[in-house]
This record gives structure tokens, sequence and C-alpha cells, in this order.
């Protein structure tokens, strides 16, 4: 069995998007299918399809197999852009305006619903035989991936959020969709329940830890590294791992000064810099950096437990470092 | 095998929605499934799911089989609505706030993402032999919903749409969905292909029909019995058979006084007098009429093409007279 190196999986993303673009263009009414063209043009790292052919690639090689699944999850997980970003009232994304922007929030809406539909009917285009458990997995995520956004929403509103309940929104928002990932790979090589299982696991504890370091990065990044702004989500009074923390290590003193700028909209540099300040204090880098590093030594034991040949984990040891910014 | 009436399918329905509601309603984060439940407590006709459970009795009995399929497409069906409000920045529906003006916009947004998903959980929770073309031939269709709804918006800036591009439009708004219920229904008992063909055409027909009698009804209606005021597509500018035959049959005078009052956005009594006025002059309403009647026609010889005896085609005739307001 041949094992592919990430490098030759991303051209097998690359060009399955490719082939998906190439059909939608040919369809009709164009204000319906260009938005979702514009959106898969966009690009991204294409983390998940990606995470889905590794999965796949620990126990086949017929990978044509498996392309319609991963197309499945990239164009679902650019529905949930062209809806959030809506939610969000976001402006840019990867450097370009984002659909509701560039189109319309009701081409946004609209391309995105239908980009939902079309992940199903390329999931129901496979010959699988666990195609029915990837369905049913891909369903219940998409589910979680809408409570996870819904949760979001909620603590715009709130100051009280607590570590578990943040923790639990990004499990949502973000982990399931990787894991679901890693699980769905499995799936269409028929690997066992356990196995398939243990990849979900994986994929859970890597999505958390990606999301912490995305907010460690927006606070403490290099911001040519980052690509984004330092600061944005202080701006925006996310209420991040990194607030959560702080709020909760804070004195009195240093509490009222969190609370007072929590108050204000403006995302002034001021106020980026007085809760960077707070946070320096507390210790709040370090102590995100071990929660991370708690969810990323989970992914080295469940790797390990993986009855699986040493070689061919090193597409998913790899994988992890990449997307963790480690040194391979 | 058991033969239900209208009446008791109906109490099939209504058992179903309230249990699905029952269980989204233990639901959290409950902002996301608060709005869900309001639009399925809103009630409407809930035709979809009757048509759906009316061709299933007419090859089995065993009605439970069917219920998730028919709550499938009536959660589904609200899904549109949530969603098409919002885009038709529509105010009122069933006489009372839409969703994206009783919560918000995002509410609307979300709860219908989510309220699609919970469609395909119902169809993959069930035991059925024709599970998979069930879901095919729902993914099919919830795209050319969206097709439609995108050409619906696509019209409202044009003035030279033809009627083969509007009955285009209504089919996939509005005639794919009855159509798909009542050849899921076929499917779900295990129909033959032939049988659940013939049924889905005549759920195209049923569904052109159903349509232009709302168009029809809207500038000729019993305001009493219409239970919308008269003449919201005259005001709105919607490009209905009504004025699309309108704009085709005017002499050049009336057809200048057509695109004058197209031209104005106000909904204002002299604009509805004034097109109202014209139509009648040109016989529209007649015209219209023919055009159900022809759709109708259609249905009743699809009806008997249907290889099934004719006592238990009762329940399609009446429920397609029921539909088009005529008398049973």
């Amino acid at each position: 069995m041949k094992q592919y190196t990430i490098n030759e999986l991303q051209d097998f993303v690359s060009t399955e998007i490719a082939s998906v673009r190439k059909r939608l263009q040919q369809n009709s009414p164009s204000a319906l299918y260009l938005p979702i063209d514009y959106s898969l043009e966009m690009g991204g790292k294409r983390i998940r399809p990606l995470l889905l052919l590794i999965s796949y690639n620990l126990f086949s090689d017929r990978m044509e197999m498996a392309l319609p699944v991963a197309a499945a999850i990239e164009v679902f997980h650019n529905f949930t852009l062209l809806h959030d970003d809506i939610m969000d009232k976001a402006e840019v994304r990867r450097n370009r305006p984002t659909v509701h922007k560039k189109f319309s929030e009701n081409n946004a809406i609209l391309s995105g619903d239908v980009m939902a539909f079309l992940s199903y009917r390329c999931l129901l285009e496979t010959a699988l035989k666990k195609q029915h458990e990837i369905l049913a997995l891909f369903t219940r995520t998409a589910i979680e991936v809408c409570e996870g956004q819904q949760l979001d929403m909620d603590f715009e509103n709130r100051i009280d959020v607590t570590e578990s309940e943040y923790l639990e929104m990004i499990k949502l928002k973000t982990a399931v969709l990787l894991a679901c990932s890693l699980k769905a790979g499995a799936l269409a090589a028929e690997a066992d329940d356990e196995t398939a299982g243990l990849l979900y696991d994986f994929g859970l504890n890597l999505g958390l830890a990606f999301q912490l370091q995305d907010d460690l990065l927006d606070s403490f990044g290099d911001p040519a590294v980052f690509g984004k702004k330092i600061g944005g989500d202080i701006g925006a009074n996310k209420k991040t791992f990194l607030l959560i923390k702080a709020l909760e290590k804070a004195d009195e003193p240093a509490k009222s000064v969190l609370m007072k700028w929590l108050k204000t909209d403006s995302a002034e540099e001021e106020k980026v810099k007085a809760v960077l300040e707070i946070y320096k204090q507390l210790n709040i880098q370090a102590i995100t950096q071990l929660k991370i590093d708690e969810y990323f030594k989970n992914c080295s034991g469940i790797l390990n437990t993986l009855k699986i040949e040493a070689a061919k984990k090193e597409n998913l040891r790899a994988i992890s470092n990449i997307m963790l910014n480690r040194v391979f």
C-alpha cells in the first residue's frame, strides 16, 4: 500500500476542489453559484480535507474513493464561513471581501444554503460501504457546529463565561469538524470502530489545541507570521481563553481595569496595550501555552495507542506540528 | 391494509411534529432551538407531510415508518421559510412576526441552518430499505428549491421575464418539494420506480397549479378567505403569471401604464386598482384559470394512469381539490 506524503495529499485535495468548482461553474442560476466559486477559490489551508485524506491513507491508498468525502467537508466548512461572516459582520476573509460584502447578504445566505446541500450530494455520490455512518457522523457534526456558533454569539453578551463553557464552545465550533474529518477518513477506508473513534478523539484534542493557539497568536503572535493585526480579539471583546483566565486570576484593581475596557466597543490601541499589559502581569501566555501542551500531549498519547505501524503515523504527527506551528 | 382518512393522516402529522418539537425543546443552546420551536408552532397547513403520508398509505399502513420522513420534509420547508423571510424582508407570516423579526436575523440564519441538518437527521434515523434513494431525492430537491428562490430574486430586477422562465421558477421554488413529498412517501413504502415517478409528476403538476392559484387569489381572491390583503403581489411588483401575461397581451397604451406602475415602489391603493383594471380588461383571470385547469387535468390524467385500485386514489383526489379550493 502506497503511503503518500502530505504534499501529495494536498495535491489530491487541490485537484478535487478544482474539479468540484469546474462542475459548479456550469450550473445556473449563476447568481447562486458564483459566490460558491468565489468562496472555494479563496483557498485557505484546506486543513479538513487534508486531515481526512491523511486518516484515510492510514488504511487505504485508493484515494479516489475518499475524495468526494474530502470535498464534502471542505464545501461544508466554506458554507459555515459564508453564514458566520454575515453573523459576525466580518468584512474581510483571506485578504478579500467576504461573500456578503462582495455580493450581498441574500447571496451569502442562499449560496451558503445550497453549499450545505451540495456537501450531502458529494457524500451521497460515493459508493462507500460505511456511507451511512459517514452521513450520520457528518449530520451530527453539522448540528454541533451550529450549536458552537450559537454559544459563541451568546458569549458576546456575557462577561461571566467560565473556562469549561469556553472549551465546550470551541469544541463544538471548531474541534468536532476536525475530529469528524479524521473519523470520516477512517470510516471511508472501512477502519474498525475503535480505531475510527481514536482518530476522532485525536481530532478533538488537535482542534482544541489549534483554537487555543489561534487565541494566543491573536494577542502574542508575530503580526508578519499571523497574517492578522494583533489584538483583534481584545478590540472585539471576544471571550477568549486568555480573557477568561485573566478575569479569573486578576486581583480587584486589575479586574476592574479589564471590566472597564470590556465595556468599551472601540478597538483603540490604548485598550489593546492595557489589556496585553495585564495578560503579561498575570502570565496568561504561559498559562495558555500549558493548556495547548496538555491537548497536544493528549494527541501524542492517542497516536501511541493507535494500532498502526509507527511509520504510518508520521503524517499525523507532521500535520499536528504544522497546525500548531511547531518545529518538525 | 387500512386506508386512513385525510383527517386521520393529519392527526399523524400533528402528533409527529409535536413529538419532534418536544425533543428539540430539551436541546441547548436555547437561543438556537427556541426559534425552531416558534417556527414549528406556527403550524400552517402541513400540506407536504400530509401529501407524503397520503402517498405512503397507497402502499402501506405501517405509518410509523414514514413519520420521520414526513417530519423531515416539514422541518426542511420551515427552514426555507426562515431564510426566505429574511431575503424577502417579510415581517409577518401566519399572522405572527417572522423569526428574524421576533428574534433576530442571526437567529433566523443559524436556526434555519440547523433545521436543514435536523431534517437529514430525521431521514437518517429511519430504517427504510430505500433510505438512500430518499436522501438523494431530498438533496436534489433542496438544491432545486434554493435555485428557485434565487430565480425569484433575480426576477425582481427584471421586467422581461417570460412565461416559461416563470413556470420554471415556480416549479423549482414550490412544485418540486410537493413532488418530492409524494415520491418520498412512495419510496418509503417501497413502491416501484415507475409508480414513484408518476407520483412525482402528479406533485409537480399539483404544485404548479397550486402556485398559480396563489398568484390568482392574490389579485382576485376573497380577502376574508385568502387571509392576506389583496394586491400584495401588485404592490411589490412581483413578476407573477398574471403580470407576465398582462405585459404579453397589453397594447402599447396599457403596457406603458403597467410599466409606469412597475417603476413605483409604493403599494398604494391607486396602483393596485389601476393594475387590476388592466388585468380585467385583458381577461387575465380567465387566462390564469385556464392554465391552472391545464395542470389540474394533468393531475387527473396521471391519477388515472396509476396502477392502484380506484378507491385508494380518493385521498389524492380530495387533497388536490382542497389545495385548489374546489368543491369536493
